[in-house]
């Protein structure tokens, strides 16, 4: 068994998640991809953690949503991590694993259904509803659905998971900026180097 | 003479700031461009003002950052802008014109003027720094510079204008979303049409 080294941006983010737990929004991040039309798109999500033993970045999305479409164009993705009481930024980019219940590996069906039960009831009934970004076409408000809370993850419900290949880390209390850059190690880990640059 | 419409977003907008204007990390939103290589980027800005009697928002940045090779390469961004405090985000998408001190407008060079003198004597200080995103090449602290309060733009100031085309409106407390699609007219002013989507 080797050691697990954690990453060391991966240890400064955790950090600006615990000073900044009180704040409910300290979870919420912008995450820019690619559009179909070769623009930037931009959007709020929500972090749902890290994979276990790793630093792969879980987000919960309809599988109906825009970018869904996009990173399957372009699996490419930013991350921009604004801490607000801490200061703190993190830009971190890498490719985007889209899983929705078609896909082929077990392993990730079961991540995908992890991460559908670890989200709160209130929050699965937005995959119930309406396609999201379409016109609404019905000014009756939608039949209230409750779903058993232990039926499996809906069709709309997607996991992506964000393997991250460079983070750049700026503090704007100490004024201090690092970049952090992976390699692929033979074994398959990755490992990570730094360097400090100006701010 | 005219009548001047604020375009229906941009009243959205306006209240938002003013809601969230104990906050001071109510104006800073991020902006996503397109890298050199293709991949998204993503990082916190500033926002500087709409400019005078129009719906285009003003961005100060130093030339020398990566932003300014990627707008150039394509002009195309899109903000992500949220509100913590009244849970509001705005998405707004565009073209970005970027003014910096060789421009030959004398109009925008005249506008990058004014934002140069808009902001503090301290922010401008960042401008006189070394190379931002490249490494840091001494560990002696660099030598404090004081520029004359009265001396216009160094070179590394720049002006980025974005100018909206598209606005995408979501409140998480009512559950409202709208999108907001400008057509150019005749006149060469835009108008805005409306459109309540599924959140």
């Amino acid at each position: 068994m080797g050691t697990v080294t954690v990453p060391p941006w991966k240890q400064l983010l955790l950090s600006a998640l615990e000073s900044n737990a009180h704040l409910r929004h300290s979870s919420y991040f912008q995450l820019a991809t690619i559009g179909s039309n070769g623009r930037p798109s931009n959007r709020t999500v929500v972090f749902r953690g890290f994979q276990e033993d790793n630093d792969k970045i879980q987000i919960n999305t309809d599988c109906r949503t825009r970018k869904i479409e996009e990173l399957k164009h372009c699996p490419f993705a930013e991350i921009c991590w604004y801490f607000t009481d801490s200061w703190e930024q993190f830009r971190i980019n890498g490719t985007v694993d889209i899983i929705d219940g078609s896909n082929s590996d077990p392993t990730k069906l079961q991540q995908r259904e992890n991460s559908w039960f670890s989200g709160s009831l209130r929050s699965r009934l937005q995959y119930l509803g309406p396609n999201p970004g379409l016109p609404i076409l019905s000014e009756q408000p939608s039949k209230e659905v409750s779903p058993d809370p232990s039926t499996g993850p809906v069709e709309a419900f997607c996991l992506l998971v964000l393997d991250p290949h460079q983070v750049d880390y700026l503090n704007l209390k100490s004024n201090q900026r690092l970049t952090f850059t992976s390699t692929p190690s033979p074994n398959g880990e990755k490992s990570w180097t730094s360097e400090r640059v100006n701010p």
